[in-house]
């Protein structure tokens, strides 16, 4: 399944991945907008093995920043033992375009120019993201997929996904994500993008591009990925100090960490394919969307969410034909389906193993 | 009152603000943190006359970006004929040191070398604002203050300036603040100057360094002035567009306006004056500090505020001795006090008219 020619990235990863595979597609890649990827590339992971009747199949759409290696970022679910088993599924997941962990991105070479898209690189949709995936899922041969899952913008995935091929997807489960990238995301996504184009470095054509805007990007995510009441049970200072704080460093330490393991070029236009997302685009309306996807729907909220608030998956569950809600009260809002591992165990489990 | 040498300000204001008088300290200002302010400046407005009783004084702290013309930027509730008459009130209120309005701040020039301050400026406390705000009390001779109110930060001033005076003060007024500087609060701020620090220009001694840093950092902060809800209900596209967005276009408007306003060395300073804000220190705790201040209290909160959300204004309420507490349900959010006026009229006149 590796492809020799790209056994090394076609550009250098931030970090090294295990693992790692890469599909070439066979043809250029014509986007939403009218665009087209003259060369695309995607990198991804699989765990076990298809089955004889071919049915246990758990295909994954990732989130953000994250990367294919869902036993490495999401291991409360995946691995041995555990509700994901490889032993029991065959488990794929594939890095979204515009990232920088295999696929192509604004990191990775124009063929028409012989560097780095950078800031060039074209606005790729969210649609455009689950064709990418159809065309992997033809590459493995995969002809059905027992439950489609995916959390954050990762759901979005989901839904488009099963909006195009929803004969060949039994399940669905769709964690803190919406039918359409709301004026709220949108907005945090603006002010995300104007702080890492403040740093005027980011348009340089370097891998280390807007590192302190990337930084700041980070911290402006991570407080819609947090609650309120989480900052101030794990970030207040127990001392009477009038500087230096505490919740202040943890903004740095975590900005400082992303800047470590991604580009800031890629950080950027994975926004404008967020902010794509709109599942009722030239569908007649989201409602009449929704209505198509008749297959088995798990709907997961965290009531204290403050990027993809619950009003949301309401709102799906409404509109989804055949959805099961279920609202979790988690303290670490957006993030909880990171965290909230033990009860989405549970509840996932018992919604693969249902007939319905 | 006008002081002659001071009719024209320290520095180029970066906006016209009519009716700016100005305030020189005859003393250098030492600072919470040891550094001292060699020359003082506050700009401040007044509306009325004080009258024969001298008891006639409403003192009025500001919010972060806002000047000392509270007949403009809230004339909701001062005016002739409104709650705060000028026909009946003496009205004061003075710019935050720190900010661009007047007052000795970033932008001032430092006597030590006659160039600004910029990212030099000391470090002002919460506790330094309330301090220059009495010697502005002393200079105008008022020895009772019928009301001191505050919004925001400006109730982080009363709060102090309660503290600093207490017999001085009859009644004060905290809308939508806190007795301490939230962890949350505080990483919100530290994004903010992480987007004004990633433009390298913020470093600049010019009134227009960091414009791009502190469009993104406005950005930042109108989020956590407003709620989910409005955003969605007032800046979602009607059109089924996959670029270009209303809200994003909203927060490159509203981030220009600022820029156009302000400077982003005051901005980032600003916001290290507010992190400071911290009634217990020093002084055996919030609850003991807080027992202290005797006078009557209106406490206001915005039930969707996610700046400085309830929680924090009902702690002030219990441990306030006489405490008078207000909820409003405002789609607003934390921005509500200046937009919910009616209901604050209303509120504020009963209370102001109390014999409590």
């Amino acid at each position: 399944m590796i492809n020799a020619k790209l056994a090394n990235t076609p550009y250098p990863l931030p970090i090294p991945i295990p693992g790692l595979q890469f599909f070439q597609s066979p043809e250029p890649f014509p986007l939403e907008n009218g665009s087209v990827l003259s060369e695309l590339t995607l990198g991804f992971h699989t765990f076990g093995t298809l089955n004889a009747e071919r049915n246990n199949v758990i295909w994954v759409c990732h989130a953000l920043t994250a990367n294919s290696d869902v036993s490495d970022w999401w291991a409360g679910l995946f691995g041995p033992g555990n509700v994901f088993d490889p032993e029991k599924y065959y488990i794929v997941c594939a890095n979204m375009i515009g990232s920088c962990y295999g696929s192509t991105g604004p990191r990775s070479i124009n063929p028409a120019t012989r560097k780095a898209y950078g800031t060039d690189f074209p606005l790729v949709s969210m649609r455009d993201l689950a064709r990418s995936q159809d065309l992997l899922r033809q590459h493995l041969g995969i002809e059905s997929i027992a439950l489609c899952i995916g959390c954050s913008c990762g759901g979005h995935q989901v839904l488009e996904l099963a909006y195009l091929i929803p004969a060949k997807i039994k399940k669905i489960a769709l964690l803190v994500c919406a039918a359409r990238e709301s004026a709220w995301a949108i907005a945090i996504h603006e002010s995300q993008r104007m702080a890492i184009e403040a740093d005027p470095t980011w348009a340089h054509d370097e891998d280390n591009s807007g590192q302190a805007g990337l930084r700041a990007a980070r911290a402006i995510g991570l407080l819609s990925y947090r609650t309120i009441e989480a900052y101030r049970d794990t970030q207040s200072d127990t001392d009477e100090r009038s500087d230096w704080f505490r919740a202040a460093s943890y903004m740095n330490y975590q900005g400082e960490k992303l800047v470590r393991r991604f580009y800031s070029q890629c950080y950027w236009h994975l926004t404008k394919t967020l902010d794509t997302h709109h599942m009722g685009r030239g569908r007649g309306g989201i409602s009449a969307a929704l209505a198509q996807l008749t297959m088995p729907a798990f709907v997961f909220s965290i009531q204290k969410d403050l990027l993809i608030p619950p009003f949301e998956q309401e709102l799906l569950a409404k509109y989804l034909p055949t959805a099961e809600f279920f609202s979790c009260d988690s303290a670490f809002g957006h993030d909880g389906f990171l965290i909230e591992t033990e009860v989405l165990r549970e509840k996932l489990g018992a919604f693969l193993d249902s007939s319905t």
